[in-house]
């Protein structure tokens, strides 16, 4: 884990935010690996929802709703009330405060001391709109990003001319005061989810229920997780959230222990009919074919793009003793070889010089990077040996390396690099972008 | 521009944020075609920022850092004190307050009455982190991207090698307590940048701020924005921002007239070195080279995305009195034409049956659109006439109309559309995706 974090900031993937200033709140920044790995899940995860999902029946759109709603939606959907809180209890010696669930003995974790009855805490994030503060309406930050969907349900339905079932996806942040932000970026208060909500009969429901399920199970092993890292647990109603009738959580094996990274929940027709009571609009359904008016039931998965990015960052994570080749000086040491998928890796392609000190070799490579760069992300690296260039580009999981030599200068041609099985062909520069294409499946 | 907001709700492009609760603080929310569309335009300015971009020297690599960062980043930036407030003067008798610079008389436009003098209002957006309200930290919702990016300035240079000049792109949310939100997405309170920061030494400030002038206004060109909708405006010195040495305004001719779409500032080392000064951490650059400590100057690209997409749209948005074709009963209407670029457009192709009373042509036209859904974001319409479901296409800038018809059955080919000419050209279903590809240039 300590790993993990440390080549996450000095790699460029993940930083503490405000570092400068001591950080703040537990958060993170991306950086520059980081967006671009972040970007791959994210849209890895809305080209398998929007472009490639045909369930059954039915299909799916998109949506971008605001993060600042109307405080309404949130009395609506139960969030303001008891169902949206962490129980605390609190140190009568030293003050501090503890999630209930997390206190093990009855007494202060931190001094020993004796610890007040727990009392509930609302998650939501407070702000305010208007001009002046004393008047100003006061609003949230947004809890979770399935609000935006469920208020535009009527609007989607029209302007789309959809018919149930149909789902509508998003991607976007949330916020939560948690007590205990922790785990690196598992849990924050400033989070991005990717969550889709899947609208159906009642009848159907668990049906759905049952095919969101093995479908999100399917997208993690497909992107490259191992099987034995993931599992499904059933969630005990007594765990359950306060809308859902079926629960199950996907967990990932991080190094913290098995924890959820995406949740797929029957919610009923709780939402809706919600909606409709608060709102005063009848959010119901009319089938044109069975004459039927109904409220919907609504199949939600739930996924979180920070926690998937750790999952696989940790799943692709591997230390070599001893090194993968014993060829070079390096070979007593560890190297680190992060083995992400073609889809997810935030460079795909790098382009090095053999040497530095020969210029036309140097020369020739920033040819081909400036070849490659409209097409593949690319990065250029002149620093070093060429094993250890190889080694630093393994580590952020380059998928391949391209290298120009002495017999580039002859013969137009290049050697290209496999990450994983450290085999080397060599390539015409005028085929390179299409034999690029082919091994990148772009 | 009533148009305009009526289609994008119509059509989902854009709907009115929490509208079953009556809307809320002027927000929207982007539908269906919306977010396809906003993605297309974050694309393309990714693309061009940090794939193509390669100015006379330097890189450019991304960044995705949290919208909630520690408040001394914003006492080191200025925003909390006198820099970032809008004047307002508040009515002695309806007490309603307005913007003072948008006050043409000395007297309250909505009832007469009189005004007070001009005082600052502070247009960051408090929130509270932590368990309990009264002994929480307080917070802003960041009101521009780019601190991320100089807060984030060492930690960048060092993972990523970079050397000096380099820019850093993002895109992401912010937030401003905006008095008057208007023009429909043009002036929200939660809104979405696009922002660029260059890094770059004192005396080329100059040039690279005349380098990025340009390249931003060919970015809007080449996307399609009419030239004589297009201008540039060289900021005067007493409007410009607290932190600007030079500053252009990039403005698009929008119905309610030329508004800023993005600024060009050069915005000297004011923030480098005040986040030194406040952190206490040395935020200058070493130049290996000549052996040179210095402040590196910022040249920043500010551009929105929900103002581009609102320019784009307009700038697409077409009518044609008595329609583009004489032979339907519909020619007499107004047709809506959005001349979308290929590259924007939400929806590329849209499959149609001939007609929808011949299940043949209903199934054929079925595979069609399962061939390319997973390739090209596609819609598939059988409702109506073929004229009228061509016209449904324009209005929302589909640039090409797969239709099959009865030589399909027979040639296992289609009809291509295109949005523009309205030519129709024969395709076998064979080598459909080939031509699709090379026709949208994907």
């Amino acid at each position: 884990m300590a790993k993990i974090i440390s080549l996450s900031k000095r790699r460029g993937f993940v930083y503490p935010s405000s570092e400068i200033y001591g950080g703040f709140s537990s958060g993170y920044d991306f950086g520059p690996l980081g967006v671009e790995m972040k970007n791959n899940i994210k849209l890895a995860w809305w080209k398998e929802m929007i472009k490639k999902q045909n369930p059954p029946a039915g299909g799916m759109v998109g949506l971008d709703a605001a993060i600042l709603m109307s405080p309404k939606v949130w009395q609506a959907s139960g969030h303001l009330t008891a169902g949206f809180a962490d129980e605390l209890v609190e140190c009568k010696s030293c003050h501090k405060r503890f999630k209930a669930d997390e206190i093990k003995q009855k007494v202060c974790p931190e001094c020993g001391g004796k610890l007040t009855e727990s009392r509930k805490f609302n998650l939501m994030m407070r702000t305010f709109i208007g001009p002046v503060e004393a008047e100003a309406a006061t609003t949230y930050l947004r809890a979770e990003t399935c609000q935006g969907i469920y208020v535009n349900f009527e609007n989607i339905l029209n302007s789309m001319r959809l018919k149930i079932p149909f789902g509508v996806a998003q991607i976007g942040k949330a916020f939560r005061n948690e007590i205990t932000p922790k785990d690196f970026i598992y849990r924050t208060r400033e989070f991005e989810q990717m969550e889709m909500q899947w609208f159906c009969h009642s009848k159907e429901a668990i049906k759905y229920f049952d095919y969101w399920k093995k479908e999100r199970v399917k997208w993690y092993l497909n992107l490259g997780i191992k099987k034995e890292n993931l599992r499904i647990r059933e969630v005990p109603v007594e765990e359950r959230a306060h809308y859902a009738k079926q629960q199950i959580d996907i967990e990932y094996k991080f190094p913290f222990g098995w924890k959820e990274i995406e949740g797929v929940h029957n919610r009923g027709d709780f939402d809706l009919s919600n909606h409709s009571k608060y709102s005063g609009q009848n959010l119901e359904y009319f089938d044109e074919e069975t004459k039927e008016k109904y409220s919907p039931y609504i199949i939600e998965t739930s996924g979180g793009a920070d926690r998937s990015f750790f999952a696989f960052l940790c799943d692709a994570y591997q230390e070599i003793k001893g090194g993968r080749t014993k060829t070079t000086k390096a070979a007593k040491e560890i190297e680190v070889l992060l083995r992400l998928h073609k889809t997810l890796a935030p460079i795909k392609v790098a382009v090095l010089p053999l040497v530095r000190n020969k210029p036309e070799l140097v020369k020739k490579a920033k040819e081909v990077y400036q070849l490659l760069k409209p097409h593949f992300v690319c990065q250029y690296d002149e620093l070093g040996s060429i094993g250890r260039r190889y080694r630093r580009g393994d580590e952020i999981g380059t998928i391949l390396a391209i290298t120009t030599d002495f017999e580039t200068l002859k013969q137009e041609d290049v050697t290209i690099r496999d990450r994983d099985t450290m085999k080397q062909e060599r390539v015409k520069i005028k085929d390179l972008i299409e034999v690029l294409k082919e091994k990148l499946e772009i």
